[in-house]
């Protein structure tokens, strides 16, 4: 991508979110271009996934609620936590804002909150970097640091189980596509 | 059902399992009963699902996983933990021993460990019987029974929260059905 693409991009990022969250793009950027290094991914991907993963994190409810249901996102998204909402409509939305085609990096955030069955490399790269990202300060952020450094999908897994613990404290429902996802990874620990 | 038939199957039950498994199954059908009583549903069939829930909780592995074979029921069971197993094998088995037709009281045996989404009364009468009869002393039983007399749908909720909590302190998988079960149960609190 040419370098005065992505400055547009980061840009039009950063006038979609407050400060504090900016920050914590650069955070999930560093963190996913070093996982893509240490896990054998691919760094530009890692680095654009990363950059636009929280694209519409700061959109009115009703707005994402409208792309969901008029661009038939699963419906069953609406009927869980709002804070799963974004990374679909995210996914949709720099589709539409910026021109990206790149199913991988799509998908990667896409499922950067969810987590999926069969997360694929980036998928997993993108969804850890925001977990573990410096700013994050979350019960277990620093074993999921830890598992990060020796296994990608051990740490991910633990990610997942730390909010998993936090909706279970709250009563909060569970979105059975995290828990595949973790099941998913329980059955690959020690791959990439 | 006559009174020597039900003799019969209590006998029959006994002969499957150690005394001190006898005595649970004894702890569930009293709480079966009394939940049945609570929550307006049929202690007949709460009395009878609660004793033969774990008809086949002490078969061995392999005899399980040919009726989960043979029997077509459904095949992602092998790939979680075995606990799960007995529950749709017992459903299976009492059929056949004891010629049990009512599919109200086979499904309670059947989702008795996994739970399902859109529980039955009698499906959350006899697997939180399960979770609180007298014997039990897991981590957090006494807020299941606390609940367990003013909410059925939150006391189950908080049943499954303890398995799960159980399951990601061992790094084992989570089965769906639980979590939507789970979940389920959580839109429902309040009623029956």
């Amino acid at each position: 991508m040419p370098g005065n693409e992505r400055e547009r991009m980061m840009e039009a990022v950063q006038a979609q979110m407050p400060a504090k969250r900016w920050q914590h793009t650069l955070g999930v950027m560093a963190s996913a271009v070093e996982l893509a290094g240490r896990y054998g991914g691919d760094p530009e991907k890692a680095d654009l996934a990363a950059l636009l993963h929280d694209y519409a994190k700061y959109w009115p409810t009703d707005r994402m609620e409208r792309v969901i249901r008029e661009q038939k996102l699963p419906q069953e998204l609406l009927s869980y936590d709002k804070e799963l909402w974004h990374a679909p409509v995210g996914a949709y939305a720099v589709q539409q804002e910026f021109g990206i085609t790149d199913e991988e990096v799509l998908d990667a955030i896409r499922y950067h909150t969810s987590g999926r069955a069969n997360m694929t490399l980036l998928d997993k790269i993108v969804c850890l970097a925001d977990y573990i990202e410096p700013g994050r300060t979350f019960p277990g952020v620093e074993r999921v640091r830890e598992l990060a450094v020796t296994d990608l999908n051990l740490a991910l897994a633990a990610g997942f189980d730390s909010t998993i613990l936090f909706l279970i404290s709250k009563g909060k429902r569970i979105f059975p596509l995290t828990v595949e996802a973790r099941n998913g990874l329980l059955a690959m620990q020690g791959e990439s």
